[in-house]
């Protein structure tokens, strides 16, 4: 276990390539200095949002069919992945393995998953969502954590 | 020529890595959504300071000591480099193949060098150079060229 | 020009990723020291032959439709891009941008190519191309240049 | 621990780039085409050896001091680290997160870990250690898991 704890310390760390770490871990603390917290979550939800429309998700009908369209996304860029299930009335997302940490820092966690949250509110726009279900962080993250979100009214 | 321009836009549209191509680009029009042209090249000042407070130079009392010292940086991180000179009463930079085009996109060409000026004003004031002096960006930044400032009063 | 060259071998030395640059360029060294030009284009060879048929070129019935997938293939991975053109009873390939150079070293290049050459091969077989016609690299390669091909008897 | 297996399976799995993971895997396949284990293992000390004689070990007389900088060119890299610990008469070394794994994949582990072993060698040689003295693998590398030797007589 402190082996394996240690591989995924070291792994998580690394996975931000040196050429954006310093520059990313700097925009953090740039934008921490200037915006409140209300601020940094909408900013980097701005971001998540103009970040997913970019990018067309294939025509996912069925929750399996999303997890995996989204997964390739994240997969292919080294975001990690995302686990989708059906919970009452509502959608359960976790998300394993994203660089949030290792670019911006453990302080940032606070505010950079809005990201996250940003980028499924426009991924189930895109695939015919109602706008009135909104992505939610469920609980703080934390390091070497998967980050939860709800999907729901 | 034709066949080194391509390959000149091949290598600098790929020197971002796609981890954090859609992130930054993103990033650019968020910012360029919510802020002015001024509080664009601050907010990138203000990054590249703290961006280069991180990174301790050797020590270097000569101007060749000091573009090989900054030039060491860049190059590990695949940054490009720089090169100084000396002109009446100022210093020359002249700052080759940064990622900000293949980062955040043509448009922000006109506010995303400020993050050089920010980190050279830094490393300068740390090398021991008087805070009057300031680095300016004296052209626009084309696509495919170089990033000229100076340095001086 | 001074400027351009120097941009060109700054972004060609920088292709290949430090993670392997160290082991690719042991690699080139220990194997010319146990075998002779021809087993080391033979071995490259049959690496790309290997390389190429792990991917799935999408059917492609014209000189661009090819040229199309095989360049979105190598430009994914960030191995430059191949422009094909007809001449009198053959292919003319023209593969530029690969990270040969980087990855193995000047001295290599009299043999690494042969890594394009045993891909391309295969990728025309897998296209249904006859086995009678081959893939021959016309001229050594040269730093900072494209490297050229044939296809044909 | 699902989830922990599953984060350094998917780290594991993303540690070597695209770039080079199909020209690595093709690689393995060919070589092990035309060699046996014995052969196979010989190469690769051998471009261990070579790799490791390029980098200059900062002088170590201690072996905290010997683990600090081998472990400092490793992680550079993102090729893991090592710890090492004195045993009677020996010095064990645990090689963690290498991407040995990625890069050229499970069949080849046979073989593979003789690169670390030529590494070893190497730098224990440059730091003055008596040529009597052999690295060897002491177990099979098993996927995710450290790799383990020893040097000694």
């Amino acid at each position: 276990m402190a082996d394996t704890n240690a591989a995924l310390e070291y792994f998580a760390a690394h996975q931000c390539p040196e050429q954006w770490k310093g520059f990313l871990n700097a925009t953090a603390a740039e934008l921490s200095s200037h915006f409140g917290p209300d601020d940094l979550r909408r900013v980097m939800h701005g971001i998540g949002s103009r970040f997913a429309a970019e990018i067309e998700l294939p025509d996912s009908n069925t929750v399996p069919a999303m997890e995996a369209a989204m997964s390739a996304v994240w997969q292919k860029l080294n975001w990690g992945w995302v686990e989708l299930s059906e919970e009452a009335g509502s959608l359960h997302l976790v998300h394993h393995c994203s660089p949030l940490l290792a670019a911006f820092g453990a302080d940032a966690l606070s505010w950079t998953p809005a990201f996250l949250e940003g980028a499924y509110q426009q991924w189930f726009l895109q695939l015919g969502a109602s706008d009135v279900l909104r992505v939610r962080q469920l609980a703080p993250a934390e390091r070497q954590t998967a980050i939860v979100f709800s999907f729901g009214k």
